[in-house]
């Protein structure tokens, strides 16, 4: 074994970023690998909540739209997540949810390509996106007499023919964290007309990313993720600037309405990004991302995401290089690719049989990672995700994580009664 | 004066609901009217936002999907909601904003419509319908090539014709705390061949509500006003279970989908109102409006709706005659209505000079109401709004209130200079 468990510790002692990690309330012995899922506890939010309960809320109560400014934060919120998306000044707002401003944006993408490309009615995706953006698209398409064509990833250019007019590509994908190549993508699809929509739900705030330089059309995100704004957290929502007055998104509550507190029956949608807001939204869900935001902008004087990209690649590469030496001949298969340019910050590993049971011993060891069931029908085999954020993740997490996998695996422990029934929600 | 302090003290005494209040933290000496803008912060919600930060998330982390239930608070908190709607169990989500659910709604009921009478493509509101309905109105019926006719309440009746495929409404106005009766307008709407969609932001917790026996179509409604969830709290929706599977509703994201956790990639509805969610909900939003739903609970054994309708018929009487009898002369219109089965929770006066200083010189005082421009083209006056939540204002709150509105006028206090500016988003 080259990497031990001593080298392990002693990159956590050489990393940079590592002081980091006292930023969150990570449960005593917790290795947790699931912030591609669900982020954890920044120290600061609790306390954050309860002043807006009791001061904002509680004593200041209405006035506080003012006085605390509740209805500036999905701009204030936006203008923090900007420069992590490679975006401008007043190009995000924060607001709803992932799947609702999907709906905005796909809405735009494809009225602009009606105007401008009538003939080209396809809008394209990979087979494997995140169900809900495929489900979103589909009904779209539905209405619009679009149609919805899914392909394999490595097919994605034989499709993108002149009949597409949008390509719509979750960034990094959810199941193997694969990621797209933005740049190329985008000027792909435009240089067959059509307009490029990406879901960064598993990129902002992951790796860096660049949305202007890549010449992206719309883009969505998560705040719940890698941004840990808490469970449901806000999404938020980017268009190029010149695109924004192209079209109107239909849903034009009055949040997004230019004098909303002018209460005039005709809708007039604001100026800029505040036309992709819709109704109002959670004081408290927003105050819990903002802390999230902020365990972010601590790292900036460390390099932001530039060192959070490097730190989050050597932790990938010290993960996987230990489950291929210390789990060999357990049927892992790597479903990540090992290009750092086409690798998010998760690592997957399929196994044909055991894979939900060994991702809940893991859970029983205080190792949270997380199951992906595979469709077999479409040749899809049952995943074991690892996510691993570089602002509260160490090597030697990923060594003892990797000492778990490997008991679990040499003592067949996974094959248990208690560990082969599927408790979640499904 | 008839009413005098003293007697407002002893209707308090002899109030049934009185202990209510001791649910809430409201501000020691505040007076506070606008619980139809903002409901008050329940005592309860501080601690139990810590326990699901500090608990649920801190510590449970990812699991706590499945072990503390925040898939299912959606039909958990709707499940609680239901009751007081008159609506039955399973009819009832909450999920994303006010605006966003009528989306949905508006987009069934038009669905519908196209199916049974593709002829009537005319959707009816009222012209002074509170705007975001408009908003969205307007969206969908230029999409679905309808049309909206916005028309004075009282002319609502003879545009009820057989080209009409929607009549929305909402249920109590929000400027004038008029209340349609949602009975004879649902029916009215069935006899020309439409649905009757209701929204009810000022009508949930603030007046008994029927849906199944009015016969109403769809519902939508607001969790931040009187069911005291919270700024920018979930909202929630209701269909008559017959129409659930009539149409899709567009936003179809993977929290509505049959198996979210199958990750198929065909959208495939939840069988019931499951249908109507899409993305995740903020688990922090969900858990305070679970709160004030608690508030609204512990009425149950006092008498619940019947006896909170009581109190606050009696609240508003109590202020329409006190405000008539002591700041008679002083311009003021009541704009209310009189007759109880036409009045919500709320009481409003225009005034044609210096309403929004009036206001601003109460809240000086600790007393907090609200403004409402009216549209000078469309005929509107300015409108001071003053809202009664039964379950923690009281008589000799009414009787303060009404004293400081005199002193304010009497002294003429309200044309300082410093009430005179808007400094309201606007």
């Amino acid at each position: 074994m080259n990497l031990s468990l001593n080298t392990c510790q002693q990159m956590d002692q050489q990393d940079p970023l590592r002081g980091l990690r006292e930023q969150f309330q990570i449960p005593p012995g917790m290795i947790y690998l699931d912030g591609n899922s669900l982020g954890v506890l920044p120290r600061a939010t609790a306390d954050r909540l309860q002043a807006v309960v009791q001061q904002e809320w509680g004593v200041g109560l209405i006035r506080s739209y003012n006085t605390a400014q509740w209805f500036e934060q999905p701009h204030i919120l936006g203008e923090r997540i900007a420069p992590w998306l490679g975006a401008g000044a007043g190009e995000v707002v924060v607001t709803d949810t992932t799947s609702v401003n999907l709906f905005k944006v796909l809405s735009m993408a494809m009225a602009m390509a009606a105007q401008d490309h009538p003939g080209q009615r396809v809008l394209l995706s990979e087979r494997g996106n995140f169900p809900t953006d495929l489900y979103m698209a589909e009904s779209l398409c539905a209405q619009h007499g679009w149609q919805l064509r899914c392909v394999e990833a490595a097919q994605l250019a034989q499709h993108l023919t002149t009949d597409v007019g949008v390509l719509m590509l979750t960034h990094v994908n959810y199941r193997t964290g694969s990621m797209w190549d933005m740049a190329h993508w985008s000027e792909a699809a435009h240089a067959v007309g059509a307009l490029a929509v990406w879901d960064l739900a598993h990129s902002a705030g992951a790796v860096p990313l660049n949305l202007k330089a890549a010449q992206a059309d719309f883009a969505v995100g998560c705040g719940y993720k890698y941004l840990n704004g808490g469970p449901g957290a806000p999404a938020f929502v980017w268009a190029q600037p010149e695109h924004v007055q192209r079209a109107q998104q239909p849903l034009t509550g009055w949040w997004g309405h230019a004098r909303p507190f002018a209460f005039t029956p005709g809708y007039e949608p604001a100026a800029g990004m505040g036309r992709f807001l819709c109704g109002s939204q959670s004081v408290l869900a927003m105050a819990a991302l903002g802390c999230g935001l902020a365990t972010f902008e601590r790292s900036l004087p460390l390099g932001g995401m530039v060192a959070l990209r490097q730190k989050s690649l050597a932790l990938t590469d010290t993960f996987i290089e230990l489950v291929q030496t210390q789990c060999a001949g357990h049927g892992l298969v790597l479903e990540t690719p090992l290009a750092h340019d086409k690798r998010g910050s998760q690592v997957s590993f399929s196994r044909s049989e055991g894979a939900y049971a060994v991702v809940q011993a893991l859970i029983e060891r205080d190792v949270i990672g997380d199951f992906r069931a595979g469709d077999p029908a479409l040749g899809e085999a049952d995943i074991m995700r690892f996510g691993f954020t570089p602002l509260y993740v160490g090597f030697e997490d990923v060594w003892r994580a990797v000492a778990h996998l490997k008991d679990v695996l040499d003592a067949q422990s996974w094959r248990d009664a208690r560990f082969a029934v599927q408790n979640k929600v499904t």
